[in-house]
């Protein structure tokens, strides 16, 4: 273990946590010093207003003499926050804050956490449109399926800024990322695989999308009634379009059924699989576990059954950490003065994070390491190179 | 001149002022450094649930342990922006961010500017009310009169955090603290003054109720019609409000008939007064005249006439800038977890801007200067107070 996995190792202390909360994490301050009448003149009144004129004039004087140029809303209801689920907007506030912490560290970013105390779809959307011109970007989280899809697509629609679901997409790319890596360890083509998704929240959705759009072919989705299928009487619309672009086998049944002869798992369900799953499997399978603490497989077993395995946790190899991911698209949008997130710049950034780790690549480093300090320049580059391509 | 009025004096170019504003004005950024997986796991996942579950258990910990604690959001919908009027949300941005700065240069506040694109009352009240739990206190700015006055009343019921609208109060608080200085030095009485303000919009009606409180009883409100008196057939309900509560001599007809042998003029309106109405004052009156830049009496007229004059402008004696007023207003309240600001928070405001400008009293200088600092420990301390009796 290296010195940062031993300090990671060791239990996190309440005492430790709440030091670690006292005040909020994030620090907002004047970037320029107001220390005589003329700093005062110059920043405020009368000043400022030859800039407020000069916006109103040309909207694109705010891109690079307001924060929006670089500042990205944190956005979310509480209402399905880590493991915890619905706690509701304050209660989730920290780990909005914690977001924004790394947008600032990774990628050098301003970031403004905001709950929201609404929950009606229709009126998130109006709320959040509403106040979209104080922001270059913005990052949904922590919103329940399937209300953040339609809060999503509804806002990308209205909103000329970019707009993002993370643990949709961030979550998708760095699966993607790590997918590249792990067929390329094993000398397999991602469009051979025989892909076992289990979870059809907003990650698994996203995680469909992402992978269809970089070539695999055989999906099949596992909600908690089973394999999604177009036969199935249950489905919601969302599971109903599911059904529509996976499954090309036709399976159906349980998770035996879908296991059987697969040689990819991503779990992002919070479920459990267990052995009798695993032996159904082809030969050295791929196993992406990532529910977070506790693994959809116990990580002994996948050890013992995986060819690569990757899990959501930081003191275990190959962890999909998201912070991989939205810095720098983020990042890379913003530069680009990108009206939206394509699939094409989600794709780019996928590639870039996989690239970083392939310079270095092993069974137990197909993700670059969350720290790693080139991942976000990269990504922000390759987003800005899609964008503009 | 002091070498600082000499600075404000000599005039600010295009080049310096958007100099000032590239980038935008504020700093946002991770109060802790994030260098190693362990300060990743305290302040995101997975230490940052022992902190949301917390605040779950016990709302009172998102005080102390998330950034409301001192927090405040600038909110505007850009439809009364300076002397500018409607521009605009995205176009007001430049003028919350430099109010961003001035609370955290003044009062160690971490502020947020956001800009709303809605109008309607009922629906700039809700989109308000869904973003209030990311923070300790709302700082309502720039909003026309008179919708200002009904999101402010609706979001004070609503809300149990301090909720100002500061064209109103803060306006409110510096005017009286002047006044009574001025009233200090002329050995008169507030209660014995006759005031003109002229004006019926969001400072002019503050300033009504604040001088009320304090004790005034005789004041006359000028609006682009005349003097407001019960009798007249066109007034707005806010209006009918005022003509309640002033005039108590019954004045009717325009400015000569609202000057004549009045010794305060307070004018808040942008509109100008010639020397006709000067001459009907009583002898060595207080001339206020706040609108910027251009004050409603010529300078050169005001200091013939007025035994004590401030207006509104950085590079005149006595003016009467905001600033003195929100930055502890709300350090105040936010401190003493404070639920509203009450109009003893406001008067105990007012007192403490007074007092400090009272140590060193003279005609030019019955307000202490924006850069003062012991202005807001000593307002803060004085809301705290007020707050808590």
């Amino acid at each position: 273990m290296t010195t940062l996995e031993t300090q990671t190792a060791r239990a996190l202390t309440d005492e430790e946590i709440f030091a670690a909360h006292e005040g909020g994490k994030l620090s907002i301050a004047s970037a320029r010093p107001l220390g005589t009448m003329r700093d005062l003149s110059l920043a405020y009144t009368p000043g400022v207003a030859t800039v407020c004129q000069a916006i109103a004039e040309e909207p694109a004087v705010a891109r690079t003499h307001t924060g929006i140029g670089d500042t990205v809303a944190i956005i979310s209801d509480g209402s399905a926050v880590l493991g915890l689920g619905d706690i509701g907007p304050q209660a989730s506030l920290p780990v909005m804050e914690g977001k924004a912490q790394l947008f600032s560290s990774f990628a050098g970013l301003k970031a403004v956490p905001l709950v929201l105390d609404v929950r009606d779809v229709d009126e998130l959307v109006d709320t959040i449109a509403a106040l979209a011109p104080s922001f270059g970007g913005i990052n949904l989280e922590d919103i329940s399926a399937p209300r953040c899809f339609e809060v999503e697509r509804k806002l990308i629609e209205r909103l000329n800024i970019p707009v993002m679901h993370d643990d949709q997409h961030g979550t998708a790319v760095v699966i993607l990322a790590a997918l590249r890596n792990a067929v390329a360890l094993l000398q397999r083509e991602l469009a051979e695989l025989r892909i076992v998704i289990s979870g059809a929240g907003a990650a698994g959705v996203a995680a469909v999308d992402m992978l269809l759009d970089a070539g695999a072919r055989d999906i099949v989705v596992l909600d908690s009634r089973g394999v999604i299928h177009a036969d199935r009487g249950d489905l919601t619309p969302v599971k109903q379009e599911l059904a529509a672009k996976t499954n090309p086998r036709g399976v159906t049944g349980g998770v035996n059924e879908a296991f059987t002869g697969a040689d990819t798992f991503i779990g992002v369900s919070g479920g459990s699989i267990g052995e009798e799953a695993l032996k159904l499997m082809a030969p050295e399978p791929i196993l992406f576990t990532l529910a977070n603490p506790t693994p959809e497989i116990d990580p002994g077993l996948s050890r013992r059954y995986g060819a690569i395995v990757a899990t959501g946790r930081s003191d275990l190899p190959n962890q999909i950490n998201n912070v991989l991911a939205f810095p720098g698209i983020f990042h890379g949008a913003l530069a680009a003065n990108a009206t939206a997130i394509t699939p094409e710049m989600k794709l780019a950034a996928s590639r870039a994070i996989a690239e970083i780790a392939a310079e270095d690549l092993d069974a137990g480093r197909i993700v670059p390491s969350p720290l790693d300090p080139r991942v976000a320049p990269a990504v922000s580059a390759a987003v800005q190179a899609a964008a503009q391509g």
